[in-house]
C-alpha cells in the first residue's frame, strides 16, 4: 500500500467527527481556539527496540504513545483536544501491524474524546519511529508550570509509583515474589499508562507546580526544583506503593530504589501550599484517586530522599535518561 | 551528551524570544491565539537515505524540513508562527552534526521570524528520523482549502517547475547539457525550497483552492481535483521553466515529464475565477514572483495534460509517492 491508501484506509477514519482535520486530505488542519482559552502543545517520539519491545502488541504501542502525550497535557492542567501523528514505517511491515496500531488509536480516541487531525507516513530502512503531537486546551492563565514551586509547599503524588518499572522487569523475567495477578497488574501499568487528566483539569488554583512522572520521581521532582529554583525533601516511607509493588519490594529489598527512580509512572507530582491540604484531600476523594503527601519543598537546590530517621537514602541512577 | 544537555545547549537557544516555549523545560508549550484568528497545524517527517542524502549538509536538511512544513502553511494561506521538532538520532552521531542541524534552524528562524517551542530527542539504531510540526495563523475563514476549485476556474502556478527534480538528477550525475551555474541553481532548488509565504498570505479572497507542489504538479493538481470533485486541463507548453531547466529539457527531450511529475517544487498551484486574472497579475508584480496561467478547471474528474495541438501528453509515473 502506498502512503495515500494507508492514510485513506487506516487513518482518515480516525479523523471522522473532527471537521478541523479536513478529512486528512488538505495541506494542514485548521484549529479554532475559543476566546479565553489557550492551546497547549506537546510532542513525544518513540522508537521500536528502545521505547517498546519489538513484539509488543501494536495497539498497545499506539495507545501508550498517545497516552504519554496526554499525560504531558494533564501535567499542564490542560484538557486534551486533538493530535497529529507521524510514522516512519519499516519497509515490508505487514499491513495488519498498522491496522492493529490504528485500532489502538481508535479505542483511545473513544476513551479520551479526541480525534486525529493530521500526520505523515514515510518508509524507513530502520526501526519503526512514531512521533505524536498532542494539542490541549486550558483557560487563559490556568496552565500549571514546573516553575511555580515555593519553599514550604507540600509535595503530592497521584496513584502509586514504581509499577511500570517493575512491570518492565516482569516482562524481562527479572521479578520474583509476585503472584500472577500482581505481575499482570504491573505489566499493564508498563504497557498502558493512565494519564491523570481528571486530576490535571482540577489542579489550576490548587497546585503551584506540577510535572508528570515519566523519568522517575527523583529526576522529575528535580526538574521542578531546577525550574523553580528550590529544593525538595522526600520521605521514602511515604511513597505510595501498589500491593503488587509492595510484594515485589518485600521479596527483594534491593528493588526499593526502583520506586524512586524507575520511569514510566505517568502519575502527576505537584506542589501546593499547606493551606490547601484539605482541598487536596477532597479532590482525592472526588476523583477516587490517592493523592499522597510525600514531602515538602525547601529553600535548597536539590532533591533529598530521607528515611524514617531523617538519614539520606542513597540512590543509584537518578532517573531514566532517554538518550 | 544526554537528552537534557542536548536540549539545553543546542535547542533551548532556538526557543529564546518565544515565551510560549517556557524555555523548553516544561511538559508542553502554551500558545495564545488572538481573537478572530485560527491556528493552522501541519506535520512532516523525513528519514535519512530516503528524503535526503546521507552526506547532505545537516544545516540544509534542517532548513528543508522546516521549509516544507512552512510551504504547507503557505498553501493554506497561513502565516508561520512557531514549530516543534522530534528527532530520532542514530547512536554515535557526532555532536557537530547536531550543532550544524541546529545552526540551520537558527538561520531559517531568523528568515521567517519564528521560534522552536517544543520537541523530543530519542536515540535510534536506524537512520536519522526528524519530524517537524509547524503552527501558523490565519484569519477566521481565511484558510484556502483544496476543496474549493470550480469548473471554469483558471489554474495558476507560482515560480518555475521541475528545478528540484532536475537538481536531484544533477546530484546523481545524471544531467547533461546544463552549465555549472545552471547545475548549481537546480541543486539549490532541490536542497532549499522557497516556501511561498508572501503569496500564500495574499491568496485568501482570490484563490478558490490551493496546494503546494510537493509530489509533482500532476499529482498535486489531482489532489485538488479529487477534493473539489472536478477535473483539470493543463497546457504543457505553458509550464514555467527556469533557464537551467529549459536547457536541460532542450538537451534531452525525455526529461519533459519531469517538469510535470517531478516532486519537491514547493511552488503553489491555485485555482481562481477568470474575473480575478487581473488581480493575479497585479499580485505577481507586487511579489516579483511569476504566477503563470497553466490551464483550467473542468467538469471532468481527472488531470489531462495537452500539447499545443490539444492532444493528450502521455505521462509515466504521475508523481512522487512517499511510501
Amino acid at each position: 500500500m502506498d502512503e495515500f491508501s494507508l492514510i485513506a484506509e487506516l487513518f482518515a477514519p480516525l479523523a471522522r467527527g473532527a471537521p478541523e482535520a479536513l478529512g486528512l486530505t488538505d495541506d494542514a488542519a485548521v484549529v479554532e481556539v475559543p476566546p479565553g482559552r489557550r492551546l497547549v502543545v506537546t510532542t513525544d517520539m518513540v522508537v521500536a527496540g528502545g521505547h517498546f519491545l519489538a513484539d509488543d502488541p501494536p495497539a498497545m504501542v499506539a495507545r501508550k504513545l498517545l497516552r504519554v502525550n496526554l499525560s504531558d497535557l494533564a501535567a499542564m492542567g490542560a484538557a486534551p483536544r486533538t493530535y497529529l501523528l507521524a510514522l516512519a514505517v519499516p519497509r515490508g511491515t505487514k499491513e495488519d501491524w498498522l491496522e492493529d496500531f490504528a485500532a489502538g488509536l481508535a479505542e483511545d480516541q473513544e476513551t479520551y474524546g479526541i480525534h486525529l487531525i493530521g500526520g505523515d507516513i514515510v518508509a524507513t530502512d530502520g526501526p519503526l519511529v512514531a512521533s505524536l503531537t498532542a494539542l490541549g486546551e486550558v483557560s487563559d492563565g490556568g496552565e500549571v508550570l514546573r516553575s511555580g514551586a515555593r519553599p514550604g509547599d507540600l509535595v503530592f503524588v497521584s496513584g502509586t509509583l514504581g509499577d511500570a518499572a517493575l512491570g518492565l522487569r516482569t516482562l524481562r523475567g527479572e521479578l520474583a515474589g509476585v503472584d500472577a495477578a500482581g505481575r499482570a497488574a504491573l505489566v499493564d501499568r508498563y504497557r498502558l499508562p493512565q494519564p491523570r487528566l481528571a486530576l490535571g483539569a482540577r489542579l489550576s488554583g490548587i497546585a503551584h507546580a506540577a510535572i508528570d512522572v515519566s523519568d522517575g520521581l527523583v529526576a522529575d521532582l528535580g526538574h521542578i526544583c531546577e525550574c523553580s529554583k528550590v529544593g525538595a525533601e522526600v520521605e521514602a516511607e511515604r511513597l505510595p506503593l501498589s500491593p503488587a509493588a509492595q510484594a515485589a519490594v518485600d521479596a527483594d529489598r534491593s528493588l526499593s530504589p526502583v520506586v524512586l527512580t524507575g520511569g514510566d509512572d505517568y502519575e502527576i507530582a505537584f506542589t501546593a501550599g499547606p493551606e490547601v491540604a484539605g482541598q487536596v484531600a477532597e479532590l482525592a476523594a472526588a476523583l477516587a484517586l490517592p493523592l499522597t503527601k510525600i514531602g515538602r519543598i525547601t529553600a535548597g537546590a536539590e532533591v533529598r530522599v530521607v528515611d524514617d530517621a531523617g538519614a539520606d537514602v542513597v540512590l543509584g541512577a537518578r532517573g531514566y535518561r532517554h538518550f
